[in-house]
This record gives C-alpha cells, sequence and structure tokens, in this order.
C-alpha cells in the first residue's frame, strides 16, 4: 500500500469522524465556530494524543494542513446541510465504521515504528480510533458513548492487535493490516446490526449517582 | 517591541484570564485549593496547550514560576475578595478581552517562530487564546462558553491570522501584532457591547438532548 | 531505596488509583470496556501528564507495560468482585492515602531530576497524585472531586515540598522522601478521620448555577 493511499485513507477517516462531531456540536445548539472545534476535535484528537504520547510533535494533525481542512469541510457541511446529514444516518454510521478501522490500523503502525511494546502499541492503535469521540462527547459534558456502547472500543482494539500480531509474526504489513481493518470493520458492523455489546458488572440494584 | 514588554503583557493576559477561573470557581463553591486549580487552568491551559503541540517542553508556563505566581495571586484575591471583583465585572470583561488579544497574538508568533504552517499557526494562536477557558468550563462540568458565545474565538483568530498573514508578507513584526491585538480586542469589545454572535445551524425545531 | 523498589510502590499505588477509577466506572454503570478505561485513567493520568509536561516522552506509563497490567487487574477484579471492593471501602481509602503519598514524592522527585524550579517540582508532584482522580471524574462528567475534597490535593503538595525542600537543602534523598510520604499520608489520614477541610469562599448567598 503506497504512502498516497495511506494518506487518502487517513484523510477520509478523518472527514468521517468530524461528520460525527460537526452533528453533535448542531444538535446541542453551538454556534459555527462551536461546530467546527467539534468537528476538529473528533476528527483529530485520537491522532494527537496519539502523537503526543509517543513523542512526534507537532502532530501529523497539526502539521499537515489537510487534516483541518477536510475537518472544516465536514463541519460547514453539516452546519449548512444538517438535515441532509442527518437523514445518511444509515451511510453515517458504515463510514464511521470504515474510519474506525482505519484509524486503529495506522495508529498501531505508528506506535510500532516508533518503539512502543506490542500491547501499548495496540492500545495506542486503539486510543487514535476512539480518542476523538471521547473528546467530542466531553466538550459538551456527556458521558464518552464509547465508555458505554456496543463493541466500539473492542472492535478498535481488536483490529489494532492484529496489525501488532502480524508485526510479531513478521507478516507482510499489507496483509495484517487489511485483515485487521476488515475484522475492525465486520465486528462494529455486527455489533450495530444485532446489537452486540459488553457486560456491565451487576452492581446489586445500586444506582449510578445522578 | 522588546522581550521584557511581551513577557509583562503575557504575564497580564495570564492573570485576568485567572481571575475569570477563579470567579467561576468561587460560584461553584469550590475550596481554596479548587479556586486556585481553576486560577492556573484558566490562565495558562491555552499556552501548555499550544507548547505542548509545538514540542516545546517544558512549556513556558511550567519552566517560569512567574506565570504560576500571577495565577494565585489572583486565585487568592478572587477567593478573600470575591465580591469585590464581581462588582468590577465590565472591567473584569475589557481586560479579559485584552488578554484574549495578547494571547492570540503571542500564540501565533510562537507557533510562527517553531515553523508551523500559517493556517495552524492562526489556529494555535487562537487555541492559545481560547484553551484556558475551555479547560476551565471542562473542569466544572459546564460546556466551554466559546463554543457558544458571541465572536469570542472568532476574534481571537482574526487577531492571530493578521500576524500570520504579516509574516507572509514579511510586515515588521511589531506593526502586525499591533495591528493583530487591535483587531482582536475591537472586535470583541464590539461584541460585547453589540451582543454580536455566530449563527446556529438550523436543526429543524429539534431540542438538544438534556 | 533501591530502583526495584522504588517500581514496586509506584505500581502499587497505581493499582490502588486504578482501583477507584474502576468503582466509579462501576457506580455509573459503563460497561466492562468503560470499567477499564477509568481504571488505568485514574490510575496513570497524573503520571502521563506529568511526563508530557516535562517532555519524558513517551510516558513511563506507556513505555512499561506494567503499568497496564496492574491497571487492567484492578479493573477486572473490580467488574467481577463489586460487592467486595465496595465492602472494603475502608481499606481502600487508606491505600488511597498511600498511594497519594507515593505519587507525590515521586512525582516531585521526576520533575527535579528534569531540572524543573523548585515551585513547579512540587506542584508537578501534587499534579501526579490528583491528575487521575481529575480526568476520572471528568469522564463521568462530574466536577473533580479533588476540587473540593477535604485537604486532599494540599496532602499531596505538603508530601512533595518536603522533597523539594529536602533537595534544596540537600538532605538525603531517601530521608526527605520517606519525611514527604509521611506527611502526605498522615495529613490525609487526619482529614478522612476529623473531616478537616479547606475554607469556601463567602459568595454572599449566591447559588452556584445548575
Amino acid at each position: 500500500m503506497t504512502h498516497f493511499l495511506l494518506l487518502v485513507l487517513d484523510l477520509l477517516g478523518t472527514f468521517v469522524f468530524a461528520l460525527s462531531g460537526a452533528l453533535t456540536g448542531v444538535r446541542r445548539q453551538l454556534d459555527l465556530f462551536g461546530v467546527l472545534v467539534l468537528s476538529f476535535a473528533a476528527g483529530n484528537a485520537g491522532g494527537i494524543t496519539r502523537d503526543l504520547l509517543i513523542g512526534a510533535t507537532p502532530p501529523a494533525a497539526i502539521a499537515d494542513w489537510r487534516y483541518l481542512a477536510v475537518s472544516m469541510l465536514a463541519g460547514i457541511v453539516t452546519f449548512y446541510r444538517y438535515a441532509l446529514i442527518e437523514r445518511l444516518k444509515n451511510p453515517v454510521q458504515l463510514s464511521d465504521a470504515a474510519g474506525l478501522a482505519l484509524f486503529a490500523v495506522a495508529g498501531a503502525q505508528k506506535a510500532l515504528a516508533h518503539g512502543l511494546n506490542p500491547a501499548m502499541a495496540a492500545l495506542l492503535g486503539m486510543l487514535t480510533g476512539v480518542g476523538g469521540g471521547i473528546l467530542r462527547d466531553v466538550l459538551v459534558t456527556q458521558i464518552p458513548t464509547v465508555l458505554r456502547a456496543d463493541l466500539y472500543a473492542v472492535a478498535a482494539l481488536a483490529g489494532a492487535a492484529i496489525v501488532v500480531a502480524g508485526d510479531l509474526l513478521q507478516v507482510p504489513p499489507a496483509v495484517s493490516t487489511l485483515a485487521g481493518a476488515a475484522v475492525c470493520f465486520g465486528l462494529r458492523f455486527m455489533a450495530i446490526r444485532y446489537g452486540w455489546h459488553l457486560p456491565r458488572a451487576a452492581t446489586g440494584g445500586q444506582e449510578p449517582p445522578a
């Protein structure tokens, strides 16, 4: 897979995630600037956090103006065509699953390339995928969906883990990347379709604090 | 403009922003420590985030004790003279606009000096100005005012953009810095005075989730 | 004190803090993944933030898999044995005080070793101790307990300050470390036992916004 193709896929993932941020912003009645901030945060916070943690400064999303451009584009389209984007909910969810798959495998590869140990490389891949959604939700004071949603982070972790395992077993990167992305996308797709989710702990009927 | 003058202005901006953090802390009934944390966060989080993103560690606000000192001073004054500071609301709002102007232009210059591309340098200038207020609000679980307020971030972005444009056009830095700060301050002042604000998206009457 | 002993104590502190994160996650009805995220965040966010601020990337908690392992262990135990851990509340509070003491002194030493000035080294020690709890609470959209709790951060700051003072006075590190940890633990223990807390500002009866 060429470097150029990877960049295109990365920007596509950013665009899709930025859409989810912009939708949240419009729903919470933020102004245009707020919507653009949520677009950028949802599209790039995962990758930025990963880059800060592995010491790759300035983060790609800051150094390369194209990440900013696609994030703004997603925000502006959503702001002025909100009804349209809302109606596209199914396509949006599918491309979100695709974005998650891509970010997870790309994030794991970048972490491996910076010499992280396998367990942390897999986790940083997952973080690349879920970080944007976490910041998006924290900014509108909502408990991050990913902490409660059906197999969202687990799908990302599975995809990233496959990349890391492929690296340990010296499988060609293109193969493990494709396999990881396919597994992540597949798991997420099945979770949406069949409502798969992780267990919650038994708290003996105790209510969460308000 | 000498280095010394810049430092004085930077510390003044920190002090004013720290006041806004301390006021929030007292209003939310935090204890003395909580008020001081909000003072420091509001006064310094924007600059710290910028420095982390451009790889300038340790951030100036951490390496130089004077940022801490003026933040604590603002917190302590507000804590023990709350009624007085509340009564000064108009002067506080004006100095906040001045702080915003200063942080935006200084942040953009620092980002340019670290070789960021023009678009990101302008955004990092804006982030320097608004980052502190965002963390302040997140810490008390409030949707950041800046995501909804009248031209706050836009004023900062305009000021930062003028600095960046001046750099591209090789205008002397002192000139573009003054022009950028004046535009930011002026925009913010007019927004407060006339209630200027950005549009919100039409959501077809849909209410935001509670 | 040998390097090995320090590592063991650091991992113990991480485990205890991770327990507090996991308890919060279970109480807020997060799923298994959410509980593990809160475990890791509560156990490691303080140290990670400190390492990012002093430029020590990748942070120890990311580079060394054992921090992850003990965090996951705490999360899994809490998830499947929630009732048991809740019943252990007193022991948990005591070990939390021990974890705070350890993180505060270790954090201050690491900051000194990276050449921070004394005031910031003490504050970074405190941040190491309280950062995890702040992120834990922000993620579940709660105002961080530490901003309102009885002498939590002050105990950490006192412990860290003793380490820094010892460094300035050239006391042997083992002595100031033990003294700092003892003071932090003692203060926190007394605060729990006698309900010591910091003053809140007089707001003239004004209610905090909802």
